[in-house]
């Protein structure tokens, strides 16, 4: 072969940028609010940006507007506050749950019977029954539901429902058959199979999942595609402008690409792949660059380290308290951990661990704390949840710029389950937002749909009274670890994009930061939690288009 | 949830193009030589094209020029062709054949066991010896190699060579026991396992190298990037600007994103998929737009109707003539084949079908009579190869547009072989390229690469020629199948754009058209064949850019 260098590259442009950086569109007439870097709110009443979709300048009112403009919109005084960035969420599986039956919300066991069998009848053409948003806590069992408790709303076909956490799955007779799973079928690492007078009962934790995933119907492309415009479509008009998708797949990637590729991709994805394999699968040897005008990154790996509280997943120091002899599932030994974490640390990915026990924050931060010796600079160590910490150890978060990437709403949905689970003494160190920051770690707040709602307006009033919908508790729930409502803003807007090397891109309105923005019916600055709570989105725009506006 | 309509999208251009339309760029100074959209030579002495690479003017030595030019290069009284269109080549492979071991050219058994002997101890931290290039035919064993010919090579590590074809594979002992393969072992559908004594003897045809592959580690990502670009460097060295990818993995297609993110991708690749599976998964519900300023686009599926010749997986519809009890292997059921491409053509993907001997050849043209009356309009169904016809089916191929993609090397590679396998009789309807086009046939010619060399000019001089490289058979193989320098040119460019949908795109040099161009050693229209064969690429540019030059 000859030498095949690439030589001699001319120096065309070839894609020419808008020469005219003059024209520019004008947002007027608006209550605009944002936080400055330092975190202060700063108030505007004017938004001026390029055609590009940039912010060019904020306008107070004596500011004299521009009189040469492309384009304006008054806005007649209403509120416009920066888009959302939800930090932990799970794009496709937001989708999934509306397109799939969704038991979310049901109260008894009966009622989510009667749901199922509904839906089974709804729809007699679908070989499986697939969905989820199931939890037992909320049906006052004291105990998992179990494949017979399936078998009486659908017995003749496979049903495969996920827990709300998405950390268990829940089976009928006929699903169990297809999986072939039986007495004898061993939990594999990291999960476990329910049982039941040594039969399998019907519920799957963790890794035991695939056991019987492995026999369900793969999503077709185009179900994948039609999943992803339900979840961005309800993301847009609950006001989040950019999300993580927190674990995508090659098949979630493909189906990014081809949403961006034909100019439907109107949110900002951050991705983070499902594991190594997928992540290296798709991004080669290192993140990909921001695609589609900052709307799409593989950023980097996101990593389990255990399971989930409700499932009795999370990985404890010491023993359940209401279940003596469990104490979760940590899903990987030090060793696999750290390989994991270096491995992708090496090609310069962020790496994103899923940490809810204290005994998995604890390996993830020993994991930390060894790997900057060697991967030094700025890497951002995300911990993933971080919920359930040992106080002694909730000042190594601190150290080498590790981030909490936090959900402020898991707090006031799993009080009352957490203190059955943990026992008074290990809540010191549990949902410790205002220690984190009190600690000097950087804050990044999300909601982890589906299995909350990703209404940001829920997770910032939560974070700043640890009240729940209904007020509950009355002054909050450890009251201590609320932060304040800047804080909280915060960490749901430039404090995301600072979680995912995204801060000079998009978080604050600001000069240069993309025009993400919502038009809202109230100002969150000054409405009480209650109010603030129920604050509506009328328009979310992103990148300086108009993309969902309430009818 | 709430409505989730995208309403009221705000009507400004995210991306302005280039606002100066005058603003030009001359490559003057040129002997160029171009085909019009009838075939006709068209010679001009400048070419003008706007910064976004495309062609705005082919202009005369009596055109002024333009008096305002952002930028001019002065070819001094070079030779400017447009770039070729490989219409059937293996991208990735093209590049691992450069990476791994290479036995293309091997004339002995015992040539071929020295290469890999050296290959072996060179690299001595390969767990697998991979590789490719085997031809036995070309070793006058009259056999095929065995695992016992490859233990003399290496006996302490698997070996898995790919015949130059790609249709056979050849494994040593060891391979054959890391995959398991006994005498029990049954021959797949589609596939060969060759046996000696019961016993099998280390190569596998077709279908049937499933059994070892599913063994042989993956390529990494990165390995994958560093492949495409030895094939890019490659194809742009021989004058290829634009290739159809005939097999595309979704490994493969992630492959040309990443490097189209990057700006890695400087020739244009169309893509097929490799099965309906894997397209659909990239595709999702239609075939991509053309990504990347048209470098990217996945257009169809590639199936495989029968296997190859030199290994007597094609299918024919008599026995071969030196082996009375085979008739080859057809992959597919009528059936399924017209399952597969109807599942293609539902979703608007383009169908393009391997088949090589003339039972598949009608097989594949009944699909199409069949599927014509249901899928209507501009679907251009391709025949790769379109190797032995039966003269009774060549007038078929001139109905509902059917496009012969075919490969002029292979006539003169395969002329002994051929007769040997087919003898006399069936030579009348095989390689009938001049047929093909008084039939009123769509031709488009590719290499087969890394089958065959990736040189257009070796296929363009063949094409007018039947003769090879040595001039043999002196006057040609059945001359009467010659097409004239004209045709085959116009086969090996604006035919390839044709037949992937890209004629508005590229293919030939005119107003509208990109900037794909070479500047060549020789007035290719006035050489003798064998003075083409040895044309030389001097510069390659792709998109008005200058990609690859000659040191």
């Amino acid at each position: 072969m000859q030498g095949y260098a690439i030589k001699g590259l001319v120096a065309l442009s070839l894609i020419a940028w808008p020469v005219a950086a003059s024209a520019d569109a004008l947002v007027d007439n608006v209550t605009g609010i944002t936080l400055d870097a330092d975190g202060k709110v700063v108030r505007f009443t004017g938004l001026l940006m390029s055609l590009d979709g940039k912010v060019t300048k904020l306008l107070s009112a004596k500011d004299k507007r521009p009189d040469k403009l492309d384009w304006r919109a008054d806005m007649k005084g209403r509120v416009l506050i920066p888009g959302f960035v939800d930090s932990h969420g799970h794009v496709l599986e937001l989708g999934f749950r509306q397109l799939e039956l969704d038991l979310s919300g049901a109260r008894t066991l009966a009622e989510a019977q009667a749901r199922i069998r509904a839906y089974a009848a709804a729809n007699p053409d679908r070989k499986w029954i697939l969905g989820g948003g199931w939890n037992q806590e909320a049906w006052g069992l004291g105990r998992f539901p179990t494949a017979a408790d399936l078998d009486a709303a659908v017995p003749d076909r496979p049903v495969w429902l996920a827990r709300a956490d998405g950390h268990a799955g829940w089976a009928n007779s006929v699903a169990l058959r297809e999986a072939g799973v039986t007495a004898k079928t061993v939990s594999p690492a990291g999960g476990r199979i329910e049982k039941s007078g040594g039969q399998p009962s019907g519920v799957f934790v963790d890794a035991a999942q695939a056991l019987v995933q492995k026999v369900v119907p793969q999503p077709l492309p185009k179900e994948r595609d039609l999943a992803f415009l339900k979840a961005q479509a309800l993301l847009l008009a609950n006001g989040v402008t950019a999300t993580a998708d927190m674990g995508t797949s090659v098949d979630d990637w493909l189906t990014y690409r081809r949403m961006g590729d034909i100019g439907n991709l109107r949110i900002r994805v951050i991705s983070y792949g499902a594991g190594i394999e997928d992540t290296v699968r798709i991004g080669g040897k290192g993140p990909t660059p921001w695609l589609y005008q900052d709307r799409l990154r593989l950023a980097g790996v996101k990593l389990y380290g255990d399971g989930a509280l409700g499932s009795r997943g999370a990985w404890l120091k010491a023993p359940y308290a209401d279940a003596p002899r469990e104490s979760g599932l940590g899903f990987l030994s030090d060793t696999v951990l750290r390989n994991l974490m270096s491995r992708a640390a090496m090609d310069g990915y962020q790496v994103a661990v899923h940490a809810i026990g204290d005994a998995t924050n604890a390996e993830v931060l020993g994991a930390i704390d060894e790997l900057s010796e060697t991967y030094k600079g700025d890497r951002r160590w995300r911990i993933e949840h971080a919920q359930i910490v040992d106080p002694a150890d909730l000042k190594r978060f601190g150290q080498h710029g590790t981030i909490a990437s936090m959900q402020p709403v898991h707090a006031t949905s799993d009080r009352v389950m957490a203190e059955a689970r943990l026992g008074p003494a290990r809540l010191a160190g549990a949902y410790a937002w205002r220690t984190m920051l009190a600690n000097g770690v950087p804050l990044a707040f999300g909601s982890d749909y589906p299995v909350e709602s990703p209404d940001p307006f829920a997770g910032w009033a939560a974070a700043i009274s640890r009240e729940d919908a209904q007020g509950q508790p009355p002054g909050g729930w450890r009251p201590e670890e609320a932060v304040t409502r800047e804080q909280a803003w915060r960490a749901f807007t430039q404090g995301g994009a600072y979680a995912a090397f995204a801060e000079t891109k998009f978080g604050r309105l600001a000069p240069g930061q993309r025009a993400d923005f919502l038009i809202v019916d109230r100002d969150p600055t000054a409405a009480s939690p209650a109010e603030l709570r129920t604050t509506q989105v009328q328009e979310t725009w992103v990148g300086g288009e108009k993309m969902w506006s309430r009818k």
